[in-house]
């Protein structure tokens, strides 16, 4: 452990128990420096450090505060998803969602887009349009089948970062993370097979199930420490399952991060069971939590973890850059990566490989993990605010969504059509199950700056939600 | 038809009847514009269309002449593949032949790389590079799930060439042609169903099918006039066949134009057993012939055609801009592209679709038949100077792709082998096979411009493949 890291641990054990609270002044720098006889800039990144973990914040001209945390509201209950594998349904709900966004005046509030408004971004844009003069004929040609090297070889440092020693020859890069989990899925499936799927679960994935003709079995999840160990193991007995494909941090629609201990036993299980597991980082990056959370893969001794990401949410998605780390899969997922688009677009390819090599990439980071933690806490008082009373929410630990469970028999899909008219969408909560589960839930981004205009229509859906829950009641 | 392709075609009348031959100075413009009456204008209109259609040269200060058309050399004959649907085999071989053109050094001859050198695409260079500036955000977020509407627009304006009346809502941008070709597969298939494909065919496709449990039927096919439609008619009466997965125009390897009655009575075929049609019109701009041949889909009336193209071979291949006109699947193949790549990378389809809205493609298109008819003629020439004598090759009509068969029991796979010690590599035939036949047969591309490193690898080609016939011979 570093200096600043020793400095910032004391000052957070000091918070726990409480000699400093919520709001109070902590030790001012020189007072710090003089205490542990160290230097102004090894205080100041310990500083740092704290208000990367949300822990403390700087007030201008007056020194470093305790951050106020707000009280964690009532969450969901685990899940309850059904017992035996099921065809996946859905299909129009998800494309109403994808259509949704595209209709100009409508605000998406179900949609998984990140702020692509950060400052922080800028220099992506200037190295995409300095790509065509730079790299030549190189934009035009065909990349090669793995991907650029130059982004494989970015890609293969920032695995360090999640506690992986991956080489560039390990990665294959993909038209976004749906390629990743796609081509991963069915390198290691045949039509008929079983896949094991946190539940709720994020609908691109589940739709390739069905698209492949696969099945999934819903595992029930809990919101804070993800999908039941011991409900796995039960369905691994029972099932034939094929591969496990979960998304333990920054969970979408949860928001979970799945604890190291759970991501070893996970791991133990599916080498028992001998099956593969299907790992979706692409929020990992943006865990509130600093260093990062570990993935499954960087526990992974036998190559059994096909780890997916992408760039579109810590980045663009209009970039389509995404990759795969298949481990012993690497043929089957060349194979299929191949016959499904056989190359990436090559010019967003070298910009982003050129961004990171900056150091770019951990600055827009740190910048946007700050902003979404913002967000979430005032989209969280927000939901509190206007939701009906007795509404659950996830407490999500990174990333930008938030799920809501609302009391009674809301649905959220007659919810969705009512506030069309209001020019709003959420993501409606059957989206995320094979079987139409989670009638009663629905997924809001907070991606943008909180305003005036996210918060009347957070108030909107909270209203009309309480209506259609009014109208149920005297009906019944 | 208008007053200069009335011109036009009275020439070509003469030039066909003999009134002028090879190499004989044509009427100048002065005299054919007294003659008829007509504007220098028109008659500049009808030369240059007689340009395009290979029929007349300019010479500089000198005038017009009648074009000198190579002796037609001896064409394969009509192919006889396996008379049942078999599995495809020959990945390890296509992933060769995809890795030898990332190798520095290597000539990649076998590979289907347009020419991303012309003048003519500059325009392009600079769309892509002004595209972050102007179009602002709209590079970074969400692609709509159809494709960008600029790109769809200018896609069905030129689908009016090849007789298609297509509607931007007709049409759904894809990651390359190969997207196109695996979602359309996907789309109206299940696993263990036959497809019938030309043989030689694509291997992109045959790998497809691979993938996607498919089986595939090759059909007997002639290189002059496509598939053998009495072949097709007997296999669509044995076989559970779903689909026809051809490439009519500019075939890829074979290089034929399928004639129009052949494309009738391949709709009429295919509506009397009920079965869809994926036609690959990928080298369709690139046919010699000018106005370009009509697609089957231009024929079809109840949607059953599935027409798959891209920008790959006209423009360039790192874009990866693709598209489908899917017909009466529509819905099919946006879940497949949805659950594949979800979205295409934006900036590249603005770029593309600037480029045409500026009229730069036509203008680039018109360049690049010339050069590669040219091209193809100079090709021959060398094929037939040095590769063994009873060496059949095709005639393209189209693209920049030649089909070689070699004479006795030439081996093409040892053939490439034995050439990448020499820094050649070729296109192995079996690679256009589902149960690798073709093994005599190899796949060159004469995209680039002629030169002597070119003539070289060529003659270097030929003395192998002679000298392993000697030592074929010598052992037997």
């Amino acid at each position: 452990m570093k200096l600043y890291e020793q400095v910032a641990d004391e000052l957070r054990q000091r918070i726990d128990r409480g000699y400093y609270r919520c709001g109070d002044r902590l030790p001012s720098i020189r007072s710090l420096s003089r205490e542990h006889g160290i230097s102004i800039a090894t205080v100041q990144e310990a500083y740092r450090l704290l208000e990367d973990q949300g822990l403390a914040e700087a007030r201008p001209k007056s020194g470093y505060y305790v951050r106020p945390r707000p009280a964690t509201p009532a969450m969901p209950a685990i899940s309850r998803p059904a017992q035996r594998p099921l065809e996946v349904s859905q299909w129009e709900q998800v494309l109403d969602l994808l259509c949704a966004s595209e209709q100009p005046g409508i605000l998406a509030l179900g949609r998984g887009m990140p702020d692509i408004d950060a400052p922080s971004l800028k220099p992506l844009q200037r190295a995409l349009a300095s790509g065509p003069g730079t790299s030549g004929h190189r934009g035009l040609a065909y990349d090669s089948l793995r991907g650029s090297q130059e982004l494989r070889q970015q890609v293969a440092r920032l695995g360090v970062d999640s506690g992986c020693r991956l080489h560039p020859d390990d990665i294959v890069v993909t038209t976004g993370c749906q390629e990743a989990l796609s081509i991963s899925l069915r390198a290691v499936t045949r039509p008929g097979d079983v896949v094991a799927v946190d539940s709720p679960s994020f609908y691109g994935t589940m739709q390739a199930i069905k698209a492949f003709g696969l099945k999934a079995m819903e595992i029930p999840t809990d919101p804070v420490t993800g999908i039941s160990l011991d409900a796995l193991e039960l369905a691994l007995e029972k099932w034939p399952i094929r591969v496990i494909q979960i998304t333990p941090t920054c969970n979408n629609p949860l928001g979970y991060t799945m604890p190291d201990d759970h991501r070893r036993q996970l791991l133990s299980l599916a080498q028992r069971f001998d099956v593969a597991i299907i790992e979706d980082d692409i929020y990992g990056d943006l865990s509130y939590a600093f260093p990062r959370p570990r993935t499954i893969k960087s526990f992974d001794s036998d190559g059994r973890v096909l780890l997916c990401s992408s760039f579109s949410k810590t980045l663009a998605p209009g970039l389509r850059v995404g990759w795969v780390a298949p481990g012993r899969y690497g043929e089957q997922v060349l194979h299929m990566k191949y016959v499904g688009t056989a190359a990436c677009a090559t010019l967003p390819q070298l910009a982003v490989a050129d961004f990171i090599a900056e150091g770019h990439y951990e600055r827009h980071l740190r910048r946007m993990r700050a902003q979404y933690q913002q967000s979430r806490d005032q989209m969280i008082a927000w939901v509190e605010r206007h939701f009906p009373a007795g509404t659950r929410i996830s407490y999500p630990q990174g990333g930008f969504l938030l799920w809501a469970e609302l009391p009674g028999d809301a649905d959220s899909i007659r919810l969705n059509e009512r506030l069309l008219a209001q020019g709003i969408r959420i993501g409606p909560g059957p989206l995320f199950s094979a079987s139409g589960k989670y009638r009663n839930c629905l997924r809001l981004n907070y991606s943008d700056k909180p305003d005036a205009r996210i918060e009347a229509a957070v108030r909107k859906v909270g209203e009309e939600a309480t209506r259609m829950l009014l109208e149920l009641n005297r009906v019944a």
